[in-house]
């Protein structure tokens, strides 16, 4: 096995090196405390092993030695006995209380850590989890834990494609070198494949979904057997993207009408190659009449037909079919927001039992907040998958410190009243409010190629939340943010409050530089770079800004009450009633909901414009503060860490003031209304700022 | 200074790691040898510096700190003077022999390693000289050594994009991070400087010829400018690939017409804004009208009305304007060849004095060879510059093992007979043959965001080697292969020469299975990658492969003597000779120069086609042979390279075996002649090979 390599010392120099974030939050370096570490030590020194030879087995014991020989300094032994008079580490299948197939325990038996899970999958889960509290100091001397996941599907999606680009990715190329394949195996492949693990991730989408049909000729399949190789020790499946039209583009047939018997055949013939190939083969991934993607409806089918045939074909080999909701028509006078439910809602019950309708968390797209996708809730007899995003398309790309979680939580924690008042977001993709057969929750990845895998050094703590949300929805942002500085950050308590606080701020600060109030899809037109609230000209209406913020001289924002779009009606009466009153709607989404004039006094006692205002330039100030906040960890986390999110926050500061004089000075031709003190209007003209925008449009 | 960041040791960590590539040929490791380590440490201890404080001494004396800690285990003291019965390094800026401002000399004078030179620059290079003998464990007790480069411009070029994508690059993508720019220095930025001057590089072109106008943009030279301040200190100067039609793109003008006032009068106002952010700006590189790039033809002036433009702009600043020669025109029954000769070789002379022409090695487009462009020692009063491709789009991307320095050498040893006999490519290009007042060679980078910078391995070999060969152009192949093996590989003799004589065959080894007897240009359409002999359609004639090998049934090859299409003809007679006789022209360019019968007897006793036959099958051997060579260094080198390399021969044999079937099966409906023993013929149909490549045209 390659991994084997990982332990290989080859570099026979005195130097070593800054922490440049390649190791993520498993950065296993010495304990620092002596007593700890002896302490750990002795445990560690032994490890029993009361199970059968297995390839994930290999790989425990592979991460049970690096820990070992980072954090501690020692190899541990390994063997099939240990007396319990002697300190040591048991790793054991076993059947306990939890059934569940990924659940595992971590107790202390006499002078024994003992990992106990039903499988390896669950043991390889137990085992990060112990290794996580050695990181984390924390005493291990009187164990008692006990878990299991509370979604099955756990999973990335990677937008990645052929020539190596990813759509929307900022943090360098696709990890997946496709030339290369299936003869090399990067290194690399290997440490996304224990990240993820480590988090609890246990599936992968490996291309975009704009798909190309490229990636399931039997040419590349090969390739990605070598992947599902390579990750299936660390129980991450692979699943692919598919292009619907397929059969036509790489099966030379004449049509891929889902009705059409040779278009059935022909999907049929690959799933059985596919899993002829990796027998443990996800699934597909399908985005069908999307943004001009192909789809059943190309043939006057729907999306049931498509969805299903697919299903049909992969269903003996119990794969799955996860087929995207995000669909939406070009039309100028509609609102977007309905969409999906429109579509979706009447094929409730009617897909085939191995679909899946993969749902975005909110009715547009990744915006920088979003109230809940009214499918949540409104599927009753098809299993609805969550889609959050992890790379920053609307969050300032690689450049803005934007911890996420606190925006999935958002979503995750509000009531849908699907069945009546607690039944949260959560819970229904849990599967508790419809007992779904599967559940689902995914991130569209925002890895690539970049040393430290997500362009932004705090960007990895969004990947991290994903995997920990996944395993129980109900974590709370604040303890992810806890419990990822400390595997990350190898300093003291107070420098690790400062950075938790600096991240449970982030989001809400960038909200308020960018789409204060409301406000949704004002980003640069096609790059969603910078702002660009004035777009009125795009390939399809609902890809303008004015489409969405509707500014004219009686006000802003889009009305989707009875008096609008009236697409408020597709939530629960209750949760409908949160948002159609204007004067009781929470000012976070007061702009997603109703046109409001520029005059109108709002619950914090200024008028609307003057509340945008505010939010714009205090929003900016945060990003000021953020500076001073990080200031104070200098010296206390690598320096090389330390440099790199200090001058992101630079660039940061420089492109919230860009957002606020952009916006302000935009706006304000409608609203016609002065920036009140203390507040000083911008000193460049909207024609400057706008010529800046433009930059970024010259090819 | 961020530099000094590489000193801080920030990784408490117990683990060591694997040999990545990072580090390139400044490997540093410790010296094994602890006599050896012994003697050179006494030396370092101590470090005398005999000139005034610099940013160039800076970062000389931050890497001999480095060495000293990487390969010694020590950290020298640096002081003033030091009595002459220590042992030391002294650096000292005193008038050498050699009044070029970067000659070095390195002496031993008593107890004292004495680096000397005119300059800090001198000074930088002699230092890095000083390491590499370290490197490679040379004695230093009694040095002599004289050194300065024969050429003054030595540069890379690369062709990366504003969205991060590199046209033609293999290994990741662009490493200049525009959007961090200029905030955050990523360290790469500086490995890479440091990486260049190492082998004497002094100018970098940072963007694609095919070149944006966003990167001079306002915007875009704040971001420039932060870049050339990092690599001031190392000596590499910044020069922009530039659109000629900037102007109408950024600039708002109405044309780009270089005769135009209020063109010319922007042209001026952008390079004084230039300089007064980069006083040190090297220069404009311009690719025009050519391959659709806008250029002084739009508006029916000459390239000497654009280049002279561009250059009255610069000349104030003494910067350069670099215009290329690679132009064409798309003529179905023309030929390629002839189109930069005709173009340029009428305006010698009518340039001004600071522009220099770039000519590509040979007359169509970085071939697997290709006879000297006959530009060179054709522009008499017009200085000429070498650009040779390092990055592989023709040689395999980033799984073929192709050691370019042969190629190189090849072209540059060639006699263009410009004045008469013994006037070489290389005595041509250093200013020799007609007294170039400026001289360049320049290689198109093999460099990307990949950890190890080329993707394969070995092709770091490729970069080291234009360093080399613009430092010296009579340098040979084998000298510089076996420099760089040691540097890169800190293993036994026997395994260095082992890997030495596969870096020597390996170019001629990919020839013969790729373009065998002087054939070119039958790659792929478009993507350039993989065998496509059948290619007839392109957007243009001279995109198809039927072009440029014309098989047919009396038989194969272009024609360009006096019977065909006379190109020959632009070559001196005494060139011309030596391949205008079918029956005396070398093997290697039989193709290149004539269309020849299947049947017809080679000097090598074998019929044209059964020759092509022999070299395809021996060229996939010989990759065979390769493996086996390279098992023999298994457990000599690193293991994570030597996995890589062994994984990367694999994938070349597989495409070895595709260029071969398919172009034996191609070649052989026109020959119709039989694949005779020992060989067998493929066993795979047209059809078959065919379709393999049809899936990379699938997007």
């Amino acid at each position: 096995m390659r991994i084997l390599l990982l332990l290989t010392l080859s570099i026979f120099s005195f130097a070593t090196f800054a922490d440049d974030g390649y190791r993520l939050w498993l950065k296993y370096d010495k304990v620092k405390n002596e007593t700890k570490r002896k302490a750990y030590a002795a445990r560690l020194a032994n490890i029993e092993v009361k199970l059968e030879q297995d390839p994930t087995l290999v790989v425990i014991l592979e991460e049970l030695k690096m820990a070992s020989q980072g954090m501690l300094g020692i190899t541990p032994k390994v063997s099939k006995t240990l007396a319990a008079t002697l300190y040591g580490v048991t790793l054991e299948i076993s059947t306990i209380a939890d059934k569940k197939p990924e659940a595992y325990e971590i107790k202390t038996i006499n002078k024994h850590s003992v990992i106990q899970a039903n499988t390896t999958q669950g043991l390889l889960y137990g085992t990060f989890a112990f290794i996580q509290l050695l990181q984390q100091e924390e005493s291990i001397t009187s164990l008692d834990i006990k878990s299991s996941p509370k979604i099955q599907l756990r999973m990335l999606n990677h937008w990645d494609n052929n020539n190596g680009t990813i759509e929307r990715g900022y943090a360098g190329m696709s990890m997946w070198k496709w030339y290369e394949l299936p003869e090399r195996i990067d290194p690399r492949y290997i440490a996304y494949a224990r990240s993820n693990a480590s988090i609890g991730i246990n599936g992968t989408v490996l291309n975009n979904v704009n798909a190309s049909a490229r990636f399931i000729t039997s040419e590349y399949l090969g390739k990605v057997k070598a992947l599902a190789d390579v990750y299936r020790p660390y129980h991450i499946k692979v699943y692919m993207s598919v292009n619907f039209a397929s059969p036509k583009i790489i099966g030379g047939l004449k049509t891929a009408d889902p009705l059409d018997p040779e278009v059935r055949a022909w999907w049929k013939q690959k799933a059985d190659e596919i899993y002829e190939l990796i027998p443990d083969f996800g699934g597909f991934l399908v985005k069908a009449n999307s943004e001009g993607e192909p789809g059943p409806m190309d043939y006057g089918r729907t999306h049931v037909d498509g969805a299903n045939m697919l299903a049909e074909a992969m269903a003996p080999h119990h794969g799955l079919v996860i087929w995207r909701a995000f669909v939406y028509n070009a039309d100028p006078n509609g609102d977007r927001f309905a969409a999906a439910y429109n579509e979706f809602k009447p094929f409730d019950g009617k897909f085939m039992s191995n679909v899946i309708i993969q749902v975005k968390n909110g009715p547009i797209d990744f915006q920088v907040r979003e109230p809940i996708s009214p499918l949540f809730g409104a599927m009753q007899k098809t299993p609805v998958s969550m889609e959050f995003q992890l790379t920053q398309e609307y969050l300032g790309w690689a450049t803005h410190w934007v911890y996420e979680a606190p925006m999935f939580e958002e979503n995750l924690q509000t009531d849908t009243y699907a069945t009546g008042k607690g039944n949260t977001v959560a819970d229904v993709i849990m599967g508790k409010t419809f007992n779904y057969p599967i559940t689902s929750m995914v991130g569209v990845a925002n890895t690539g190629s970049d040393r430290n895998w997500t362009g932004h050094p705090m960007a990895q703590a969004n990947w991290f939340a994903l995997g920990k949300l996944a395993w129980n929805p109900n974590n709370t942002s604040k303890q992810i943010a806890e419990e990822w500085v400390k595997l990350t950050f190898n300093t003291d308590a107070e420098s690790q409050k400062t950075i938790v606080n600096l991240m449970l701020n982030s989001r809400e600060i960038y909200v308020n530089y960018t789409n204060p109030l409301g406000l949704h899809h004002v980003m640069g037109e096609s790059h969603h770079f910078g702002p660009e609230p004035w777009v009125s000209k795009a390939p399809r209406p609902d890809w303008t800004a004015l489409y969405y913020h509707k500014a004219d001289a009686s006000g802003i924002g889009f009305d989707r009450t009875n008096t609008g779009s009236k697409t408020l009606q597709q939530y629960q009466p209750e949760l409908r009633k949160l948002y159609e009153n204007v004067d009781t709607c929470p000012l976070e989404y007061l702009l997603w909901f109703h046109h409001v004039a520029w005059d109108k006094k709002l619950s914090s006692g200024r008028t609307v414009w003057d509340e945008m205002v505010s939010r714009y330039y205090e929003g900016v100030k945060s990003v000021e503060k953020m500076q001073a906040e990080w200031a104070k960890v200098k010296g206390k986390v690598d320096e090389e860490t330390f440099e790199n999110v200090e001058a992101r926050l630079k660039t940061q500061l420089k492109e919230a003031l860009w957002w606020r004089d952009a916006s302000v000075l935009y706006f304000q031709k409608f609203s016609q209304m002065p920036v009140a003190a203390p507040y000083q209007k911008p000193t460049r003209t909207f024609e400057e700022v706008k010529k800046l925008v433009d930059v970024y449009h010259v090819h």
